[in-house]
């Protein structure tokens, strides 16, 4: 939920004034994404997503996510296209910022969520890792195993303030998955944070996906281990197996995974669970007081990630 | 800038079962309006929004909110609609909130006040007064004269440390302004907080007015006086004669003011200043640490209340 610049009328027509997209008939911050400031862009060809990239984005890599959903887009993947000006170029500046308008994608994102999203959503994921195969940029993923030791040394002491034991917690699995993270899977571009949030649906059907701005090139199978930690838990924590086996088998219809990936899922789950522990539990120490986006509860992965220890297999996740 | 209510896909979609508006294509909060939950609304018949009323708005209240925008939209005026569902109600709930659908405005709200802006805004404002005297329900004004000492009581002691001689300040000014204000005017339903976030132009054009949530039945020229105060200040403060002008001169082409409006302007824009230095000061006094809404400087209304006790006539204003 986001929106941090405030882009004026002025600033707002001399921008579109490069652009073939008629006249704008509506401007308004929309509460989606939380790195960016994004806008619905109503004009007279319908209505588009304007995206201001704030300072959690690095502005050399805009071309690797803008590359990418142009990429996946040509491919006929439901996802935003950028938009090109007259000039050919979709990225340039508004209000002293890197800016783009994209495609507006429309549906749902499913709050409640059903075995039957699941399914879109493994279906989608390895429609994704197919279409994504082309992609010649590369972009290393900064939040896997090689960021993990700087992110504990970030959160540093205090994460027994989050809660007792996660200090513990974190060094005795960054030790662990040091040993065990797999290194012979197949790589490609991964989204890399598909939450529930960023997949739309219409009814039972993927409509969209969103917001490519942690896709990097690394393993396809942590991808889904990401899905299995972001979609196939209930709202206590509890692991939901009907849900993942709806995710793996959809995914598998696609894209089938080698023996390699299925039996590295429930370290790559392991994986999966402490990344978010991390970010979270970073983000929680440093808020901000009266800052507009309120921090998730790190908790959460927490409880996923020692869900993730007890499992003695990939069957658990109907592998 | 208010998103509150986490509105679900299911609540959703039950809720959109009782219109005939097709399906919902997309759902988004947006960043306008402080009192209310806001979102744009996609459905097969186009865009619209759907506002949920938060715990400011009077529940009893909305039924004078949304009929004078029935009535002013049936009038030609441009304002939303509310649209009825098919047991022709407008008003009902979603999760646990009274919430309606109204029509969608097109425009921009325009930051860098033109003249040209004020002359637009002059003409819509005696176009609304005018198309509103047929209007028959009532809502006093709490937030005008009598509702003033008490708003000085809620802020308090508290006054000086907003800035120093503010709380003094409050006191003179009431007493002043209960000598001298108007009850010989004519009275009408005034739209009470006509600011430019709540005015979409298109060019020079005013496309639409919104957010009738502070409309009330009151002098209809102290709703001009409102605007004096919201749209004739420069970014310092500084009283721009020009807008003001541009602005009863347009007003006047619609409905002439009375010579009792016209004499009467130096204290109904005192009184409008005091207005909202008062709610601002309330506002500011009991902000929230970490709160989403940002409460406004109310210093800003100390600097334009002190311009309008120097005032000495009504042609400060162009009358």
């Amino acid at each position: 939920m986001a929106v941090y610049t405030d882009v004026t009328d002025d600033d707002l027509e001399a921008f579109m004034a490069q652009y073939d997209l008629g006249s704008v008939l509506a401007f308004k911050g929309i509460a989606e994404g939380v790195e960016n400031s994004n806008y619905l862009l109503q004009t007279d060809y319908g209505n588009f997503i304007l995206t201001l990239y704030e300072k959690r984005v690095n502005p050399a890599e805009l071309p690797f996510f803008l590359g990418l959903m142009e990429h996946l887009a040509e491919q006929g993947f439901l996802c935003p296209t950028p938009i090109q000006g007259r000039d050919g170029a979709s990225l340039r500046e508004l209000c002293g910022k890197k800016a783009a308008v994209i495609s507006f994608m429309e549906g749902l994102s499913p709050r409640n969520i059903m075995p039957y999203h699941c399914h879109g959503l493994g279906q989608v994921l390895a429609q994704m890792h197919v279409a994504g195969a082309a992609f010649p940029m590369r972009r290393p993923n900064n939040l896997s195993i090689g960021g993990w030791r700087g992110l504990i040394a970030a959160v540093g002491d205090q994460a027994d303030t989050v809660e007792l034991g996660l200090s513990k917690l974190l060094h005795d699995e960054i030790a662990f998955l040091e040993t065990h993270w797999p290194t012979n899977l197949e790589v490609g571009t991964i989204h890399a944070d598909l939450f529930p949030d960023n997949v739309f649906f219409r009814g039972h059907d993927v409509s969209g996906v969103i917001d490519f701005y942690f896709a990097c090139t690394d393993a396809l199978a942590y991808d889904l281990a990401i899905c299995i930690n972001a979609w196939c838990f209930d709202a206590q924590n509890h692991f939901e197996p009907e849900r993942a086996a709806e995710m793996v088998t959809a995914y598998q219809s696609v894209r089938p995974l080698s023996e390699d990936e299925k039996a590295a899922m429930p370290v790559l789950a392991r994986g999966a669970a402490l990344r978010f522990l991390l970010t979270r539990s970073y983000d929680w120490l440093n808020r901000q007081p009266g800052a507009f986006v309120q921090p998730k509860d790190p908790r959460e992965y927490m409880e996923k990630l020692r869900f993730h220890q007890s499992v003695t297999g990939p069957w658990a996740y109907g592998l």
